[in-house]
């Protein structure tokens, strides 16, 4: 995992057939390294169909997800393991390099109480066979801390490197997201800090979750503070525009966070390019 | 309203006759101007009491709320204008000078999709005969936009200016809060340009709502904006630990967001004072 | 004077028929609103040449100096209104706009000491006639500050504002300077606020002088800023790039800022752009 | 070198006697770990008296010059040699750590050209020598870049890297200052970056000199960055006010930059602190 990608909410949230052709050629069209897939519901994903769409552009890929809430791992670890075993050769399938995400909950999973013995136990332990099956596959398996409203479970870098160093797999990763970092770190560099060499993967979502460079994240401060701990792992671009309602609600976006496709990918998407080249990233 | 205050969560979220008496006491030691009372539960409150402990240290004071399920305007206008009635009436019997925050609906309010016009038009309706029960009191009434997660209704200045000017009421005002401003303005200035002349209280709060100065809010453009709009109103400091269980699920809080309140009073309180100093607000 | 332009800099240092036709035709391919002009040696411009080729493209400009020494106003007052005289019969007859800049000394000056009460009082004294002779030819007359190397005199957006208000000439006006205001003001806003009314022009130059948002300035807080006190004038994109030795010299510009006109025009340009749109100001 | 300390220019710019015994006084009554003295007249400090001052009040210290004009080492690499001898046997026999600063020329050294292959084969040749004198006394020598109007030879972090690389001297070390990083960096954190292993002291000093948080410079961006570098060396906050003229006039500081020592000790130092110990450099 390396270069510069962008997550495919910018063109679809289906990763059916006409989903994906969409979004593989746009990201070609666009000279994307990478392409993260939104693997919402693997077993439906034609991963034959996935493969060779992507080798057709040359486009590597990387895929994330949540967790549905009947599996989330915090209460039933084995449901949850179940339901990334599938994912997980769905990707292998795919060809896709890491499976990373909200791998072990929801996106709004909340008990009210801050994560208990039991719960993160219980996290630890899909976590652990998850990954070595994601071993076997050959696949790297990332974490992603979101914010205190889509998860009581992990929220900072120093969280997520905590529930990595007790695995102890070495094919697992910490996987940033500045949107969350935002709201949750003491200064917006403190997670990458923290998560230093764990850090391969690191989504560059604005403030509001619209245009790049046009909200309140301190952009500099992350490419210096990525910079300088040596990081070599993958930049996604991501942002949510156009919204199917069942997932706009999931991520509380009540309004246009942009005012379309076209300011996403022509203004937030050189200016990170931009950032990016500036500090030697990509 | 004006000069520099604090939220009583730094002592207490009991504004029972203890809580009073060691917030008011605690809010003097720190020579503030004002004290912005959490008024969770108005029937309670010993208004009296709290009138003669503000009185006895000279103290000015604001009251702050969020509505419970059961009488969130959206839904239930009229509940809603009868619970804001009593919370009016100790107001005015404690000698505040305006009640604000989320008067509109519940923190955590989310219908799962954009505002419905019904929605808006209910919020409206109940604000409208509240504003007038408050000014016939001789009391300012604010509502505070918060972020995505805590309600769908409004998440931004514009918003709330929006809604203010429908309603017409001279004596309401724009109340915004730094920390949700991180989340939901294009730039962090512009929700103090979008309100302007309406924003009359504005939150100082970190963006993990702990020690200001020590996370990633741009404390510097949010000071030169209200400067650059000549803003007149109060500055209030806002830090959330200590929380009760409850209080921390409500805003979802699952660790401590600063080591006490010490690093807030001796590190956070000076910093913003000084920007305020510096920048001509106090 | 209002809308988004550009200093010649990026395409000339020298006034000539060559230098204008080029700079007049580049500013005009990036649909440039006006183009700033550096008025270096005024008695050898052709006007004339100058006015057709401007109207030829529909350009509108305002030019901008620094005094030679021989007549650097604080010494030499009466020198310094003859050598400005010339200038703005140029502007005049070229039909720009406006004639800015260092206009009261030259880049460099400094005496070693704080400015005298005879320094200051000679530059009013010149500044005075110079306006009124500007005034006539239906001219508007800007000062700009800048940093504590290029002069002593003038350094803050108050200090040019104190000037300004005890000339008392309507046609005056503060021209600020981000990559002066970066050394200078307390608060990148600062200069901002202080000008206020009198503040007409800015030029958007990068902390180094090169690609604009490749530096340290807080783009977001000049435009927040700028915004807030309801800025209408002129935005002036300003680079120095491949310059002239001795210009190179005057500035102190050791080593290449930009790796081109492409990077500045590319990158930098539509990164202005883009914020100048975001905050409302084109 | 390690810890936070403070440049002597708080108290006295004169390390005679009295300056001596009121600095370190000072340093210690604000337990600064060390001292940065202002070695401007080597010759006439009396070191036994220093050192016995520094050891009474447990203070380290560190010493900082720049040459005077006869003896740079662009066109005078012999007397630069001379002059830097002295200094160093005064900080040995001081009991002082390091000798750093503008040893390699003078505050105010410009060629009106880019810096000339001689010119640098000669400041080579100078630190070389100086360089190893310095390791017989058991002394570290740092090599501080100043911005383009202090100089024209070093003005960036990779540019004293490459003349440190050159001279190849491994008690040589980049000394680099926040104030000048703001003029001359592409992102203020680049020349950490670009010094990395090399840095080991830093001037934490304001964008006008003045006190430390009420100006233009990033510090959440420059701590950050030192951090995830893994900065193990100096901090010094560094403020210029109540300068004696010929000192104001080298520095180029035309008004009071602070309200007094007051406003850059009770603001300035808590700020400096506070966000160096959140990022865990103290």
């Amino acid at each position: 995992m390396e270069g510069f990608g962008v997550h495919t909410s910018m063109w679809t949230m289906s990763w059916d057939r006409a989903g994906c052709e969409k979004a593989v050629a746009k990201a070609a069209s666009y000279n994307m390294d990478f392409l993260e897939i939104a693997l919402l519901d693997p077993p439906s994903v034609d991963a034959e169909h996935s493969r060779k769409t992507l080798e057709a552009h040359n486009m590597r890929s990387v895929c994330s997800l949540g967790l549905p809430q009947e599996v989330w791992a915090s209460h039933n670890p084995d449901g949850a393991v179940d339901f990334l075993k599938v994912a997980l050769d769905k990707c292998a399938a795919m060809g896709c390099e890491a499976l990373s995400g909200v791998v072990y909950g929801g996106i709004g999973e909340r008990s009210g109480k801050p994560p208990s013995q039991q719960e993160l136990d219980n996290v630890a332990d899909a976590l652990t066979r998850a990954a070595a099956y994601a071993r076997n596959l050959g696949l790297l398996f990332g974490i992603e801390p979101v914010n205190r409203y889509e998860t009581h479970l992990l929220n900072t870098g120093w969280q997520a490197v905590d529930m990595i160093e007790r695995i102890g797999a070495d094919n697992m990763f910490v996987h940033l997201d500045t949107y969350h970092m935002n709201i949750e770190e003491k200064g917006i560099g403190q997670g990458i800090i923290d998560a230093r060499e764990h850090l391969k993967y690191i989504h560059l979502s604005e403030s509001d979750r619209g245009t790049p460079g046009a909200g309140t994240i301190a952009w500099d401060e992350i490419f210096t503070t990525l910079r300088a701990i040596g990081f070599k792992g993958g930049l996604a671009m991501e942002s949510f525009i156009d919204m199917p309602p069942e997932m706009a609600f999931g991520l509380s976006v009540w309004r246009p966070v942009a005012s379309g496709e076209a300011e996403v990918m022509e203004n937030g998407l050189p200016f990170l390019r931009n950032k990016a080249r500036q500090y030697g990233l990509i």
